[in-house]
């Protein structure tokens, strides 16, 4: 029945929507030459290692915060990566959890407000937008640092 | 009736989402001094009035075409604009356009498939994401030119 069913979104698109975003994240990863990916800023920004680091500290601790309703605060000092590859290995580990717990939101969960981090405290579904948008927001710097690095970044549509 | 109801997002809420981005996009724009807005780049980039202009020339005609099934080519050559307050009432004019034709999307209507600009044969709830995460990635790279101005970005949580 069309009209029950019909959503905006359905959870399922909304996982593919991010985890595509997360696919193109690690290509831009793997784009950076290993020295500059841990040196190379403009402008006093933070290199492309750290922001990753920040979205590391997001993904999953956010979404399993969401899924256990646990308010641990926000930390990004959970273990020091010194070379690219770890961090892929670590974006391919996060890829897993990220599709493991999403099985257990029910589309209401969506609408249920939670205090991210103990911290902020607005619906799942805006929580969730925040992580997406907040990944888009610091890859396209990182395609800044690339094209300064005189390095093509992947194709932004493709996912 | 709580199950009938339930959205993982309702239109009413994506439309926020979207013109939250679009007011912190305006705020970014406002930052910019009028001659860097025009000249300033980074890595052979375009320059962030001319990444305004494919933000413009993607959200009204793209839903505008979404709404009245219209399939015209993408361009940005509808106008030629050379101040930055020009942008902005462009903008402005284009928040109040969007808001009217929100309106006469159905939940339904995300589903369909659109052939945007006679080009991209997606749902039209991608096609409404790709406007907004396109507008997050060329914002993000307007972060990095303001920081390598020695300009303080307006706040990215700030809607």
């Amino acid at each position: 029945m069309k009209t029950l069913a019909a959503q905006v979104i359905t959870p399922e698109d909304l996982l593919n929507h991010w985890q595509g975003h997360r696919a193109l994240t690690r290509r831009v990863i793997e784009a950076f030459p290993e020295k500059d990916f841990f040196e190379f800023s403009i402008g006093g920004m933070r290199t492309f290692s750290k922001l990753t680091d920040e979205l590391l500290a997001i993904a999953v601790p956010g979404l399993t915060g969401i899924v256990n309703k646990e308010t641990k605060p926000f930390t990004e000092d959970s273990e020091k990566l010194i070379f690219k590859a770890q961090y892929l290995e670590k974006w391919d580990e996060a890829t897993a959890i990220i599709n493991e717990y999403w099985q257990k939101l029910s589309i209401e969960d969506f609408n249920e407000t939670f205090n991210l981090f103990g911290q902020y405290e607005f619906p799942v579904i805006q929580n969730i937008l925040y992580f997406i948008d907040n990944e888009v927001h610091h890859r396209g710097q990182g395609y800044v640092y690339l094209r300064a690095l005189n390095i093509e970044p992947p194709f932004f549509w493709e996912r």
